[in-house]
């Protein structure tokens, strides 16, 4: 995936803080590191943001201890475009770590290409989707600040020192602040190099210091209800079942690029269009291509493979290689249905079976790497 | 369970509006309705304030479509104690219907006796436990009204009329009011009785009347995680999650009255008590008193029965059948382990091995009624 111009068709970044101590949580692991499915959740952050072509550069911020960690994250599971910076103790003094990557030296290995708006996003917010994304970053562009907001789910009270109510605010005129946020960067940077320790200190809202100190109105932006923020243990819970829910909702179906079965692989992705996410893939695949480009993203763990070649084990055994050394197994059992499409008429059917229980047998094996393969066997005229 | 005098010494009744339309959930059933582990989520709030043996009265406020699915669920789940009573248009208002059956004839069958305190929840807040409810009444008696908060989770900001943020407010000063909170009955009614019809269409904060009408500044009281809304589907993920998670760890443990056998299942739930919840209960069964009064509430599916016995299928029977009668099972899979303890000395090993598989013949047939019975064959001495 090569990096392209934002929504706005200037230079974006993000910055991710990631070292909350997640004492809220109550446990020891902080709740960005926490395994959902197997994966820690600070990397379905990661994701969510590099998939999205136009991000080049994914500052994660970390406090000192978790760097190892959070190095070892990146690697095991293959994130491109990420820097792993040194935090602050607070979350202003982390952004701000992340935002000097781009300005001073000796924050990262080298200086990064300052991008024109940043993103503000958060370890503990897995879902974020590229719409509320880029209207962010083009208001920012517009506006020089923009935030995602989400109505309020409780009244919002004062209280007076005594600890009785002071007074109530009215539900409908506030709103919650939520990310991810976008910033023209030199605002965003100018605003942190000017705030004062109490701010970095006991400040969180970054929207707040554009406006403190750089005089700049944020736009609101109403977002989604899956913006909101791992917070507590039940969180948590609520985001494993959505990933589980996504994953199971999803198919890649892959096609060489022969004609015919393209064809057929375009449609049957119009016919499971309807009823589940369908992502389409059209590959070169020669035994002599020893290295073919498949990119498995870690997005997708079911996938359909249409062929019309006569039964290769070595063929399947090569994407099944490649699954595997995505790591997504590691995680997830993964689908793989080997679709042989019989185009030729001078198949007989009991050749058609011998394929098929070959298969079978090349399943029982890869079912230990948390590999399931099926084979189908089709005539088509 | 006898209702027993209050924590304050007082008279206390429930309210809890069941009438919302669950649009922030999207879907058509309202979340009250929603089925956790077959269960409706009211059904949960209703048994959390239920098994209080000092609240009265229950009474749940849904809007008139819903009144028959209300009363059977009040019928199918045995809830005790509680009057269903029609909603009006919001929260308010059907908080104020649920206040009248305490001081106006018509509003359900009899004219309920009038609680000094009231506590008004949320059919949406399914894990009350009885130390806040506790507290929040003893500071409504003492003065007039009380509520549960929780920090903010998120920065709350004010928009302006254009959609660009006006200001944050500083979070640490404010806080979500959340449920329970009680009040002096007089007080809330008082304030209900003088509120504007925008009030009652437009707010939902019970303690903003009581300080604007009766000029009652409400006790806030630090309440813990659990307390939060089901909202969101998400919302519902995580409470079934945790049901899931506080089912598996508690159990019942059963004896009769007989010395011996009250000592070892003393001792049995000593030794448990640190890793689970225990509750214990002790029963006068014979098999001629064919009514013995076992409460099984419904907060137990895993059931420890310790008897010394010698091998008697009609005693496991009539517990077995209780269980069903319960519907417990129609929800779990209880687990009901039988441990025969054997104090005489002159058993031999194979009576004992007859006893256990005569068991594991009677849990082949009750396994098909979602009931998991197992034998355990004890030499104490």
């Amino acid at each position: 995936m090569e990096a392209g111009p934002g929504p706005a068709a200037v230079p974006v970044a993000a910055v991710l803080p990631a070292g909350g101590s997640g004492e809220r949580l109550g446990g020891a692991t902080p709740k960005q590191f926490c395994a959902l499915q197997g994966r820690p959740l600070v990397s379905y952050a990661v994701r969510a943001l590099e998939r999205i072509n136009w991000i080049s550069d994914i500052i994660v911020v970390v406090s000192p201890e978790n760097i190892e960690t959070m190095k070892s994250i990146v690697e095991k599971y293959g994130h491109k475009r990420v820097t792993v910076v040194k935090g602050g103790i607070t979350r202003h003094r982390s952004i701000f770590n992340g935002l000097k990557v781009f300005a001073e030296n000796g924050f990262s290995n080298q200086l990064l290409q300052k991008p024109e708006v940043v993103i503000i996003h958060d370890a503990v917010r897995p879902f974020v989707e590229e719409d509320i994304l880029s209207k962010v970053v083009v208001a920012a562009k517009e506006h020089g600040a923009a935030g995602a907001i989400r109505p309020l789910v409780s009244t919002v009270i004062a209280s007076a020192p005594d600890g009785f109510l002071d007074h109530s605010l009215e539900r409908a005129r506030y709103r919650a602040s939520e990310m991810p946020q976008a910033f023209l960067f030199d605002i965003i940077y100018q605003a942190y190099q000017q705030c004062t320790d109490y701010d970095l200190d006991y400040g969180t809202e970054c929207l707040h210091l554009a406006l403190k100190y750089c005089k700049t109105n944020a736009k609101l932006i109403e977002g989604t209800a899956d913006l909101w923020k791992v917070t507590y243990r039940r969180d948590l819970y609520a985001a494993e079942s959505i990933i589980k829910d996504s994953l199971s909702q999803q198919v890649c179906v892959i096609t060489d690029v022969k004609e015919t079965v393209a064809q057929v692989g375009f449609l049957l992705c119009e016919s499971l269009k309807s009823q589940i996410k369908v992502e389409a893939m059209s590959i070169p695949l020669s035994k002599n291509d020893s290295h073919p480009q498949i990119n498995f993203s870690g997005e997708c763990y079911n996938f359909i493979y249409i062929s019309d070649k006569r039964y290769d084990i070595g063929e399947v055994q090569q994407l099944v290689d490649m699954l595997e050394k995505s790591n997504i197994p590691l995680l997830y059992p993964v689908v793989f249905i080997w679709v042989r499409l019989n185009i030729s008429e001078n198949i007989s059917f009991s050749i058609g079976m011998e394929e098929l229980s070959g298969i079978k047998k090349f399943a029982r094996e890869v079912k230990k790497k948390n590999i399931l393969v099926y084979g189908l066997l089709i005539q088509y005229k």
